[in-house]
């Protein structure tokens, strides 16, 4: 039977509210909620039209029937916990439900929570602590059956979590047996496994993942691995890098978004030519597993002519010198066929 | 007043105990004895004729005179206690000493240690435990005023530490204001403070090397940054690139192993020509900061003849297209020279 959650994203629904819209989108669950107290009796489909419509109320006590799980689906800069959320939290514990957080500041380490939880005899899954047997990789990721695909970026927030899943969804209706590979929160909450990449201590980064593609990479036809982040970095470089080596990837698909010129947040830093990264992302990868960037995956969310879109789709292609689109406006078959 | 020191190394030294060497050739430690229940009667000398000498003894009771500190100066596969060593660590609380370990077990996590050590009043130091207060970078390293030289490898045990240890003193002995920047236990207990990268939340890589930098950069006028692994290692390219960007190094210093062919460990892996280091190491760098390989270092310890010697080092210069030696048998002239 399909969980259902209430998803909680107080005052950045929907445009700030990058988990939520994933599980919205994405996730098997049935959603009874979202919690936003800026937009109470509005509804997702008012603002999300292609997923799954559900109320938008003030807080947990408004939440329609019973749920099984609260889904944490906002995170402040720095993953902290805003202390304004602590009603619905405890709210949600009381009424017997898990609660699935992504944030840095784990649940398990709130006295409050931690014992309210064990009184009800609820879970508080707390996503973005790793597990504790992650070790070094041994570079063997290439010895599994399935293909290996693997998003990389331009830059954070450019897609990559989107594509995998768009990937995985097209290619299992093209009829392949697909898989996605989680690294970060919003994958992971989604698929309801895998390792947050990112929290791991530096030297498993690569050994992270391939642990989760040793773990299903025989069960399967396809992985798909979620990228994080960009090779070029000011800050998070290690960790593509360490997902770059470790996935051994047969083929890459370079994540884009349209009108994009510097690193997000670190403005200094200009995108380097996507010729360049294309190159980059091949280079780095080959002494360790040869590669290839084979499609280009662009969003466009921010042009809002179709044509204009489409004319941005047609430059990135020319520039990965590879089949390219906008997953979600124009559809994944031109990445399916060139990832078979 | 130098601190006296002992240092662990039961059955490895000298071969293996990398710890070990690099303390007693550049701590500015006064070494009262190495612990090697294999050598007892025999000296430091007998083995490594260009550091300070000392005896070797069998076990913490024999070291002559008092000593501050006791070193753990090897580190098993997996970087965990070895049982054999508790009767010198418990001897050396209880003679008041500090001990200071770089194992991924953490003395500290002990509770016979622990409480031992809280009975005598003495620290334990776990040097390979990151501080708490670690972020991500902010892209800021290029605001220091010195100068930033970064060691890069074409794999790990290729000699980063040693060649960073090596440029400082030799800078230093040409008049310049020079700090290394430590990143390994090795650097940290050599230095006594700094980051163990390769320990970091992996999203902090970067950012714990540029808390460094922050940290010295205006003291100094040359920053020698400790590189670690190599930026196509299938485990641990992703410290690598981490310090890469998070250093911004002006300049890097590439070390090699003569004769070595494949990735340690890795026997799959070939290493890819030096030249495609070069472009890998600087094309990556670039989008965040301009660099340049402007020397090599390469370690020629498995090569006898002087001669022989002398022909790898000129071959590795043409390879590198700069100048290049091996800094502990041909000095570091070239390559203070390269890094004015």
């Amino acid at each position: 039977m399909t969980d259902r959650i209430a998803v909680l994203a107080h005052e950045k629904f929907p445009d700030r509210s990058k988990t939520a819209n994933g599980v919205l989108r994405y996730a098997d669950y049935e959603v009874a909620a979202v919690l936003d107290r800026d937009r109470p009796g509005e509804r997702v489909a008012d603002h999300l039209p292609d997923v799954p419509d559900a109320p938008i109320v003030e807080s947990f006590a408004d939440v329609p029937g019973d749920v099984d799980a609260l889904i944490v689906g906002i995170a402040p800069i720095g993953g902290g916990f805003d202390e304004s959320w602590r009603p619905d939290v405890r709210g949600a514990i009381e009424a017997g439900c898990d609660v699935i957080s992504g944030l840095h500041y784990f649940l398990n380490d709130d006295e409050e929570f931690a014992e309210l939880a064990a009184e009800h005899g609820v879970d508080l899954r707390d996503v973005r602590k790793p597990h504790d047997d992650l070790t070094v990789a041994q570079g063997r990721s290439d010895e599994v059956s399935a293909d290996v695909v693997l998003t990389v970026g331009t830059d954070c927030s450019v897609g990559k979590m989107t594509a995998t899943m768009e990937i995985v969804e097209a290619a299992r209706d093209a009829g392949i047996d697909a898989c996605a590979i989680p690294t970060g929160q919003t994958g992971i909450m989604i698929e309801g496994w895998g390792n947050p990449v990112d929290r791991v201590v530096s030297d498993f980064t690569a050994g992270a993942v391939e642990e989760m593609i040793l773990e299903k990479g025989d069960e399967h036809d396809l992985l798909v691995v979620e990228g994080q982040g960009t090779i070029v970095h000011p800050a998070y470089s290690a960790v593509t890098c360490g997902i770059l080596h470790g996935a051994m990837a047969d083929k890459l698909v370079l994540c884009h978004a349209a009108g994009r010129e510097a690193i997000h947040g670190y403005e200094d830093t200009a995108l380097p030519p996507i010729e360049e990264y294309v190159d980059l992302y091949e280079s780095l990868a080959a002494p360790v597993h040869e590669t290839e960037v084979v499609a280009g995956a662009l969003n466009t969310a921010d042009i809002d002519d179709d044509d204009e879109a489409r004319e941005a789709v047609e430059e990135f292609a020319d520039e990965v010198d590879a089949p390219a689109t906008d997953l979600i406006r124009f559809g994944a078959d031109e990445v399916v066929e060139a990832i078979r």
